[in-house]
């Protein structure tokens, strides 16, 4: 990696730390330089503007991503050894950004907010679910889950249990939210277990 | 009710839609004064400081989710029926503002930020846990759910469905979002069952 984008990697490390706590529409390229103690000047050379700022970083979040979440999952053995992976390494992503999963954040942003950072965002989460029902379709092929289990339903499931973990956690402070976090992974796993 | 608590009901409905879609940070009384065609110091009469703005109308909110939820559940018959109806009432408060449920919006804009909405945002989302909990326990004491659920962990489970449910209708505009939510509850009612 060249020293050009170590810098910019840095960046935008920094840039999604701020974006999971005050949100990408509270994201500014003043905010950024206070922390990264660059120039704005500087900054708006990386950027041109707030748009691309806020894209870039949503793209950086989805790297991270793909390496807190999907990647360690993929390294575990097929079937639902693997969709177990993919739940505890969910678990391990919602405490790398300070302000917990930025995609929650994001989707509540943008819901109502036509444009570039919807569609991003609406994308990211598609591949989400899609890797998901993918682990869980590997998993019917291994024959650890019945062969009646619609994997999208299980991706949208499993997808909603890290939203209500999410605001537990984050809002009610609840000493209880893993635990319940994860006996509702096992309910949902015993559910379609073969 | 008087006139004077007649307009103070309209303008806190307003307001109300206002936070669904851009949030409680969002609603200013400019912003209001346009959609009310009040003036803007008739309506600081009203409200004396932003904060009272957003406190008074998220606890117009909760009287709404009371009315719109809590009540026709409570008019079901006790036991498993009431649990559907709660279920079925809440699909329809999703409706009911122009941007969804404002609770889940209210979530993310304060689970990082301390203070009176905070609190009080925290203390709602407690109530309605326990409203499901509660309806659930006499579920068990009618001999519709098994003896062993505990009502808690069924309450995390639902608010979690209704998470996903929202995102899923608001984000991603998937058509399946109803089908997908009214599945994972079947799921979690036969789970219960006894």
């Amino acid at each position: 990696m060249s020293k050009g984008q170590d810098t910019k990697t840095a960046i935008l490390d920094e840039a999604l730390q701020i974006a999971s706590q005050v949100g990408f529409e509270g994201l500014t390229i003043g905010q950024l330089a206070e922390r990264t103690e660059m120039s704005k000047s500087g900054l708006f050379a990386h950027f041109r503007s707030k748009e691309q700022l806020q894209l870039q970083t949503l793209e950086h979040s989805r790297r991270w991503f793909i390496d807190t979440v999907i990647r360690p999952a993929l390294a575990a053995p097929r079937g639902e050894a693997r969709v177990r992976a993919l739940f505890d390494a969910w678990l391990r992503w919602e405490e790398v950004l300070d302000g917990g999963c930025v995609y929650v954040t994001a989707a509540v942003e943008y819901d109502d907010r036509p444009g570039a950072m919807r569609d991003a965002l609406s994308s990211h989460q598609q591949e989400w679910l899609e890797s998901i029902a993918t682990m869980v379709r590997t998993a019917v092929a291994e024959g650890d889950f019945r062969e009646d289990t619609d994997p999208d339903q299980f991706a949208f499931e499993l997808h909603a249990l890290t939203l209500g973990y999410h605001q537990f956690v984050r809002l009610l402070d609840d000493d209880l939210a893993l635990r319940r976090a994860r006996a509702s992974f096992e309910r949902l796993v015993a559910c379609y277990h073969s």
